[in-house]
């Protein structure tokens, strides 16, 4: 019953056919969160009262990378997002960048790859411009949080 | 002194410019882990010792999105990997699969961020492969683990 | 009223949700013009007599490009076009080859930017074509001409 | 009657108009072979028991290229193509690897060109992976075998 | 003399050889203007005080479109920018934003077509962003600038 | 000896470390054909005497996809192609259209596949611009002709 979808009978991977699915809404919220020096948290706060640049590019980078989740990940489906989102919240508490992506679309499959990817690309970003001034950042708790529409229904973590 | 060389003194983003560098031989090594399900390991497992194809195709993705990286991150440079390498392990101890990606080229920027998209690429295949039996997988520790060569030197975790 | 669509409350961009947007036809009409040296142009339209590859090169580079706007456009919502039209015509009045592109689709959202990425596309493929021999050719007039369908209805300069 | 449809009355190159093409299921099955020598598909066999990364690499990549066709050949239509399969079967008698690759989708242009490229890049990553041992190989035999839906109707070798 | 070095003897489009050419610095500078309303112009510059992302967006794009360019542009060659820098100044007189975009690398090749390429796919962010107020923008001198290095020496507009 | 390098000892794909191998220039030639209906062919040479798209379509697809190859070959290494030819030519004889493609670059890894690559997608694309008028189209004699440099030296079929 509980088979891996991505694999036919025989173990070998294939891009599992959704053609008889239905077109129903579909929303996926994933979450990301990048732990650094507590300086460095500083730093991007202060440019972010400036011009907001490194907050900037990694938001545009995670909508970005939204986008090409099919290219990236190799048995997604191509699909047409209709809306995506990328929060960036500094969290002084746990001196971290949380990172919050939600995909939106109707189609025949998820978006849920396209909501990690994005929370993903946009913490390698953040990552990436700090990394002069901070190379131990961590990126952890790339999860799912929510996913609406498709046969499984809604799915909460 | 410590400043985020992404930024111009404006705090705009600008690909750094490396045109004098030189040219030194880079290596990065960077980790990740998806933690599953027990039940979610032992599948992958399972396949592995029939056709590994789950194992295989985040294998691929990993080594594909390392060459992709300059695409995917805005400030980063286009660069000539020489090498690329991915490596998935399975942790029965903390019911996860480890994945280590390491990079490598002669060139004038580093290659952390390749090996750090390489891994989370990788981890993000092995979520989309298995997230129709398990969709509380979470990605976690994805960070640089040593880096070689370039004027920083030597910087391991 | 008027605002900046791609922006949210707070200024940051986000890809506009067009989920509950009509599908309906979208045809839009964008033009550009590369102005050149008299026997420049001369050239390109005398190559056109034999086989014609600077202009057909153009016009393939422009029919492609239109198809990578969701890549190139940080907001652009990938969409499923129907129809891209480039059409070159020497202009030996004002010295230039005039650009004219047409997009077409059944979507949520207008093509009025895969429109442009192909004029613009075209253009710079001319200039790359001819450089060697004319390096101030310069592109301008780029710009929407016409656009049908969507909820703003019939546009037109 | 029997136009090229990709060219215009004046012989130039465009993206043919499918707006108002009716959506309907579209099947496509192409094939390619790869001829080598003996020795080399007993390596690749002999792999296959092991790990299956030959075979495995190569069923990804033709996966993956169905995806990029609109990005390789010029006048292809972006789809959503709801299934991708390709299937690799060493063939001992010819000395070769049979591939086979069918492409489906919902939509208003067929995927024969989906399925071709899938067949063709999976046929080059096989040479790829064994060229330092017999650069001999040679791809032939890559052709439709079967289509089904659209205007056309049913059409088989 | 003065050929299209992109043809070859039979008129058909090549990319040109570069190979015995050296390895030297290489700068060019290339220039965009978009000229808007004088409201569509003040709405972007009060949001740069506030967050800055119609400008910030414009400026990523402009940087990540650069190293697309061999993509876009059929006879271009790859090459390994080492620098590229977009910058955009509101120009008030001229109800305008004045698009200015470097790039550099040392290589057999000029870095022309991506400065241009940076610029124009600056201006058409600029457009997408803001198209929503004001349709009749227009993007015009794309033109380069400048030139440092290669055999042809040191061009100036 | 006559290991297949793109598999470590386990049997797992990687990208060859090509670190210490010599910069030399490397030129490969690969050619295809396309088999046709005698119909077909006079209708694209026909097309050819008028502007030639057919050809110049597939002839530029070649060049372009040349450069896409490391995106699509999974263990290909990316690298700076100097120079790509591609040259069609009609072969009344066979009712086909032969297709000779040719990469050079100085680099420390060889471009057969790259020129592969490029006849290959040459020849989708001519079986695309025709398969209106012709599906059952054959491509096959695609095949490394000749490799010049590297270590393994000189190698012609």
């Amino acid at each position: 019953m509980n088979e891996l979808t991505h694999l036919d009978e025989r173990g070998q991977a294939r891009m599992v056919d959704v053609s008889d699915k239905a077109q129903t809404e579909r929303i996926a919220r994933a979450q990301a969160r990048i732990v650094m020096q507590p300086e460095t948290l500083a730093m991007i706060v202060a440019g972010k009262h400036k011009k907001g640049d490194v907050l900037a590019t990694a938001r545009i980078a995670g909508i970005m990378a939204a986008k090409r989740t099919p290219d990236l990940i190799p048995m997604c489906h191509p699909l047409l997002l209709t809306s995506v989102k990328v929060e960036l919240t500094p969290n002084q508490q746990d001196s971290a960048i949380d990172i919050m992506a939600t995909c939106k679309l109707v189609g025949q499959t998820g978006v849920e790859m396209e909501a990690l990817t994005a929370a993903s690309v946009a913490a390698l970003t953040l990552y990436d411009m700090c990394k002069a001034v901070d190379k131990g950042m961590v990126i952890d708790q790339l999860q799912l949080l929510e996913k609406i529409g498709g046969k499984s229904g809604h799915w909460q973590r």
